[in-house]
């Protein structure tokens, strides 16, 4: 029976892998650089040649190996087909089976987001839940649903793409994807520093924020837990969006919890604490009991959620 | 091998029960009284005794019989404990052991308006997809989420609730669920009649639905039909809140179709265009291909859908 299983996560700079054993204990994690010239056709050579090396150097026979697992930046269909990576340069084919032959061992691909989800279910903060949306708070807002222990990846691949959600009707600056008032203009870390930056352009009102240079999230959380007004009106602003946003999802999916992660979601219990009183101001009565937690894993749930595909 | 299947739909008023061919086809269907004396303890052993006159009357053995499926209107749990159906007097019990005990035959049963979802991917608008959301627009706006063919139930049994999710932050008004803003206050026949008493009690614009005694969600449609402005811009207010809240519903499932069914879908086209164009301006754009399609089994959904809960 096999004992050991990789999870890998394609990002635009770096792939990400980890050896696990089959209960899901990293054994060994590194990196190797994403090459993304000639149209990324490089990427799966070398992920295949950085797995084949480990089990070389770790002495792991093929037959002890339950296969590999893949995250990749797109959107993906059941079967392992990637629909355009634009990061990474691919177009139309089936990661799942070019990299299966490669290494002749069983492979299961995902959209990194979701298999994030997946790997925070399995070893992370929602650790014990079976269904689950993962909030992802970083440059954009991602998302992924677990839905009884399994992703829940849409017909499209955009199952989970929760940052779309359009929030407000009256916006007029225009997010990424083309439209106007999604929730990611609001609540990802750059959509925080400009609501900063547009509360201390349009008014005189004091605040410690006004004496820092480069405004981060992590700016405008910190002068909120000191107790500075215009911060915490940014932070409670921030939490409704939120709140309003997973209210309308748990409309849709009643899960049992909500699993905040991403670079925002390190500002901790006041984050989860505004996300969860507006969440219960907005939720339909049945929904207002779902759990909130942070997310543990990091850089690393998608490696999880990955050999998750696998050994879960 | 079994033959046939009964679907049963228990409503506040009447059950409607149907026999039918292992294939989907509708042999016979009729209706008992719901008698909700004594905490509506009669109610399943009056279901009991119309299927067993039933299979009498049709000379169809036990053993060709796969089943009986049953919507109730209320929060189900998967294994089929029903979590107070305040309609029908229930309080927290397993409708399908009880049920089950009483006939000798499987029973499976699900919330009434997931399993009319299910009938109509079954054999009604949905056919030929497996992942749908179903809207349906009457006295409330009720919801349904099939996704790989089957119920998405929710860990509270609130799965689908679409009808509250909020779209309208400024409303003041409360919704029978106790908040404000929900998008049944707006999509359903009664949200539809109070829009148009507003505009017309607030407005001096003429209109032909001043001449109407009693205005109801059809005489609006009939206005807007025949070119009423006043009428056209209520129905335009309808498709975008109904557009609005299915492109936040897509944001989280991704489905194939939203399948438009209760008593403001016989408006027809209308509907679904004005719902459609809004979804497509809202929606995310790998979604924006979603299919609309009119529901097509009116009010024997449920009877067809919990028969697939059974035989399909």
């Amino acid at each position: 029976m096999a004992e050991y299983g990789f999870g890998v996560d394609i990002g635009g700079t770096t792939v990400k892998l980890g050896l696990f054993g089959i209960e899901g204990n990293l054994i060994d994690n590194w990196e190797i650089p994403t090459r993304k010239d000639d149209g990324g056709k490089y990427i799966l050579s070398d992920v295949a040649e950085a797995i084949i090396k480990k089990m070389e150097e770790k002495n792991i026979p093929k037959h002890n190996c339950a296969g590999v697992g893949m995250g990749v930046p797109g959107p993906i269909k059941e079967d392992g087909t990637v629909i355009k990576c634009v990061n990474l340069g691919w177009g139309i084919f089936n990661v799942a089976d070019e990299l299966s032959k490669m290494l002749d061992m069983h492979v299961k691909v995902g959209n990194d987001a979701n298999v994030a989800a997946l790997g925070e279910m399995w070893q992370g903060g929602g650790k014990g839940y079976k269904n689950l949306v993962m909030v992802t708070l970083g440059t954009g807002v991602g998302g992924g649903i677990i839905l009884d222990g399994k992703i829940l990846a849409g017909v499209n691949g955009a199952g989970g793409e929760i940052g779309h959600i359009k929030i407000n009707s009256e916006e007029t600056d225009v997010c990424g994807c083309g439209k106007t008032g999604c929730l990611e203009q609001y609540a990802s870390a750059t959509g925080i520093v400009k609501a900063a930056k547009k509360a201390l352009n349009t008014t005189d009102r004091p605040s410690r924020l006004r004496e820092v240079q480069y405004i981060s999230a992590k700016e405008v959380f910190d002068a909120a837990k000191a107790g500075d007004d215009l911060a915490i009106e940014l932070v409670d602003d921030l939490g409704y969006n939120l709140g309003l946003a997973l209210s309308h999802i748990s409309c849709v999916v009643d899960p049992e919890a909500f699993v905040i992660g991403g670079g925002v979601s390190k500002a901790g219990e006041i984050l989860i604490n505004t996300i969860k009183k507006n969440y219960e101001e907005n939720a339909f009565h049945a929904c207002r009991g779902a759990k909130f937690e942070l997310a543990t894993l990091g850089n690393d749930a998608g490696i999880y959620g990955a050999a998750a595909l696998i050994l879960k």
